[in-house]
């Protein structure tokens, strides 16, 4: 995608291998406060991003990473505590660092605790998640588990019928594990488009189709630039902005962490992500459906699949996986990214 | 919405009160082969359908109920067994009955359990859905619970970028509880218009919306019989095809029923619904979130009512519940109900 959009509007571009790409966001993040943990799992979360062709929660990110380590909002030597509060509920404090190295810790607690009684939750708090939902609800299914992930963020989307933002882009993620095959991943923004998408756009001077935000004035517009200052719509009218406020519930009122709006009330600014939560889901199909779970619903794959026009969601993502060579990286993040390590 | 569809397009009422559709529903049920307890769970369905304006889930639905208590397929004395497969996992096997009393047996199971541990699942199995989905999570959110609920049906419903059905309507529910208040309850299919709805739309001679579906050659119609004999598409594009087939995914892969796909290879085709799986989701946000969790809430709901032009989901259904006058009933349906009483 990122070479796609290079081509049409001949932003210029840097050719980096994974292992170049891994040891630039090492530099950075251990440049700009980050201890040995943080700086690998948010290393990690980078790489995977860029490996997969997810343009926007990759290097595009690392200003932002940078902005809120300097500012001193976000703790780069965090050590995450997870505890049980119940045998089916993980709880995991962040202590106001980055969300990845919490989910690392929590991830294998959750699977446990689900795998042994077939269903648990995790509630994550005190972290600032600034990245895809996908890395999780992977490591979730690649413990054979079905896995659900949603973070609310800073009101930027205005539900449906109102011009005043209220929810965040309120990214929901289900994975779903296939034993031996790479597992159904669905990762979406709430909002019509994620904002991270409506900034590429405007960075490569692009349009935006209809519908996907209203300007100050509460006009539809094509105009990333003028959605940014404006307000984000939901995707699909009023069923997709239920769903946003599903997202925006479990991700701050069932985990007890602070609402969008309150995200951005306390935040400071910095251009980094806000103190926020996040909720996780893992059910063992065993426990439920019994041994024969995987069988079954591969015969729903393989009708899906044989689908003229249709695509399962994340096999595009997937696709990209194999491709062992270079990625094209805008050459003017690479020099910014550059000149963020002193 | 049927007073207003029967002003528009002149079709002749009936005014019933509720106890009056009570009594029919309860007739009509108890002389098709239902026993007193599946007799007394499908005439609240029923009832409480019509109390809130849900119309094309209460008396609209009964002559394919009794189609299929007729034909065989549904067991209308079936006795609904509840068993923990795990502390957290409740299996429901409804005895190819109707749901409604396999619902009201193993809610109270699922809501202990989710009580005291945090997190729950419910796996119904070998039972028939033929209503909405917010009579049970709004059953769970009574307990002080968040309920999420999903089934699937047969396949009227393309996935996006295809055009051959494989999804079901596919309904997904979530409700919030507010102590002291009414639940925020979401209800919603995830083709564009749920099939009731449509059939409905055809019934009275009206158009839906481009976007609805597509005809037997594909292509995009307004007519809602062409739809009928054509193909639903879900709301949202490719978002809300995602999250259809997140709910095909947990109402049969999760619960270990049914897909679409198999239901209707297997089903009678008498006209009444096919067995299936439903999968429910119970959570205390107590256990997750602290004492404080709805207060908490609260502040976020009160943010949200106050947006101008944004309305919580289940609100307008929930206007409806207090008005306990009369309901105008379609007079050819009350006709046909008669009929059915032998």
């Amino acid at each position: 995608m990122a070479h796609h959009m290079s081509e049409r509007s001949g932003v210029a571009t840097i050719s980096l291998s994974l292992d170049e790409i891994g040891a630039l966001a090492n530099r950075v993040f251990s440049q700009n406060g980050c201890d040995e943990a943080n700086t690998q799992a948010l290393t990690r979360t980078v790489v995977t991003a860029e490996r997969d062709g997810s343009l926007s929660h990759g290097l595009f990110r690392i200003p932002g990473y940078v902005a809120s380590l300097r500012s001193g909002k976000v703790n780069g030597k965090a050590r995450p505590v997870v505890t049980h509060k119940t045998p089916v509920v993980v709880s995991v404090y962040g202590e106001n660092g980055y969300a990845p190295l919490a989910i690392e810790r929590g991830v294998p607690v959750l699977a446990d605790a689900a795998k042994k009684m077939g269903v648990a939750v995790m509630a994550m708090t005190h972290s600032h998640h600034f990245a895809a939902l996908w890395p999780e609800t992977e490591a979730i299914a690649a413990h054979g588990l079905i896995g659900m992930a949603c973070v609310c963020y800073m009101p930027f989307v205005a539900p449906h019928g109102g011009r005043k933002p209220i929810f965040g882009t309120n990214p929901i993620s289900f994975a779903w594990p296939r034993p031996g095959k790479t597992p159904m991943v669905i990762d979406m923004a709430t909002a019509a488009m994620a904002q991270g998408e409506v900034q590429i756009a405007a960075r490569e001077g692009l349009q935006v189709p209809l519908g996907t935000g209203l300007d100050s004035r509460g006009e539809l517009t094509t105009n990333p630039n003028e959605i940014l200052s404006g307000v984000l719509l939901p995707f699909g009218g009023y069923k997709g902005s239920a769903i946003a406020l599903m997202v925006e519930l479990l991700a701050a009122g069932a985990v007890g962490e602070r609402f969008s709006f309150e995200a951005a009330e306390a935040d400071n600014k910095d251009g980094g992500p806000p103190r926020g939560g996040e909720f996780m889901l893992a059910i063992e199909p065993k426990l439920l459906a019994g041994p024969d779970w995987a069988e079954h619903c591969e015969k729903f794959f393989r009708r899906f699949e044989a689908l003229e026009g249709a695509r399962l969601p994340g096999s595009r993502r997937h696709k990209n996986r194999p491709a062992g060579g270079k990625r094209d990286i805008n050459a003017d993040l690479v020099a910014r990214i550059r000149a963020l390590c002193q």
